[in-house]
């Protein structure tokens, strides 16, 4: 990653940070935009902002506990009052998600947050929905996840592992299946058809669920609300 | 259950097993009806049939090794020919499944077989569709997902386990949520909401995906094709 594009994410990730108030709880998306929002974040944590953060993945945890933010979880707070996440790809209100594998978990909280925050530098922002799909599929049923990508026009990869023989598993045990439909031109009727093709449990497509984007750029910040 | 409801559950099943060739790969459902299924199957097996069986569960692929039958997995075939499972009502062309809390695994055995027999007594047989339907929903978003049954107009119940203490868990550390929703008027409507509930992996309703319905009743077998 360029000097340039982390510049960019880390002003998004700043002003997205500035909407957090005193006594909030914050859910933390997962990625390398959101990581610097957790940093910031921890910063005005040292300068006395008392909040607590709901994690979206053991990495975002990490990061969290690291950057001396207090850790609570969705079953131990009534509400969420802002989420921070980032995205693979932003087309109008659809978000593509999923690069990190971790999108089933980042829906449930980022979408029972009062206010969701997408974080993203320019790059990401597209005037056409191309990005691959992100798929959580049941391993046992990868053979009739792959044919059911096939009848619904798209190619799909089995996500492997760089640091592990074989394929990449998420935090319960299911695999990662990336599917390329090309342009996606009816986002809404393909999400549906993917959570009814059997042995997929989530999908990357977050549609109509973001409050704000804030898109970092070289010489600032673009909200898109 | 009364000897009169046994007697139902064992004829459609017997059909079901009627239905099996040699050399096929057979799907095995959960629940008491395909136990009785699983018990023919092994009957058959014995005198000589030769198949291999995929489980859609811990407790049907012990019945399965009992019974004889050799097992296999999803992964290890090209083609399912045949699965045979039951259901906790059927009502036209949608089955409510879930009851055992297995329904997310037995979606992928049952839609991949060239051919689904569903197999019930009379009693599950319903021209209203009122039956709760059964979520597997990930444990940290209990309680986006209560409030999402809440705004669909359901009535949410988390299953508890009688054998240990607190909820049940399924076979890969989900929880099981009953949703109760009255007469469901609109089975694909609301099959694509809760599918859309963030935190809900899948859900017990089942549309048009059974190629016959085999009705135990006491004279025979009705069969809805």
């Amino acid at each position: 990653m360029g000097d340039e594009y982390a510049s960019m994410k880390r002003r998004a990730a700043r002003w997205a940070v500035e909407q957090v108030d005193d006594g909030m709880v914050v859910g933390l998306g997962t990625g390398s935009t959101t990581a610097f929002a957790i940093d910031e974040l921890g910063k005005r944590v040292d300068a006395g902002l008392a909040i607590e953060g709901i994690p979206t993945s053991h990495a975002s945890r990490d990061r969290a506990i690291e950057a001396g933010i207090t850790m609570t979880s969705l079953d131990e707070v009534t509400t969420v009052d802002v989420a921070i996440d980032g995205a693979d790809q932003v087309c109008d209100t659809v978000l593509l998600k999923g690069g990190g594998g971790a999108h089933t978990r980042e829906r449930v909280i980022d979408t029972s947050a009062d206010r969701f925050i997408v974080v993203v530098d320019e790059r990401k922002v597209s005037t056409k929905l191309d990005g691959h799909v992100a798929l959580e599929v049941l391993p046992e049923a990868i053979p009739s996840v792959l044919s059911g990508i096939d009848t619904l026009g798209g190619k799909s990869t089995i996500r492997t592992s760089t640091t592990t023989d074989g394929p990449a598993y998420t935090e319960r045990g299911n695999l990662l299946v990336d599917a390329d439909f090309g342009v996606i031109e009816r986002p809404e009727t393909l999400a549906n058809e993917l959570w009814a093709t059997p042995g997929v449990l989530d999908h990357g497509l977050f549609i109509g669920v973001a409050d704000v984007i804030a898109i970092g750029k070289a010489d600032g910040v673009e909200l898109l609300e």
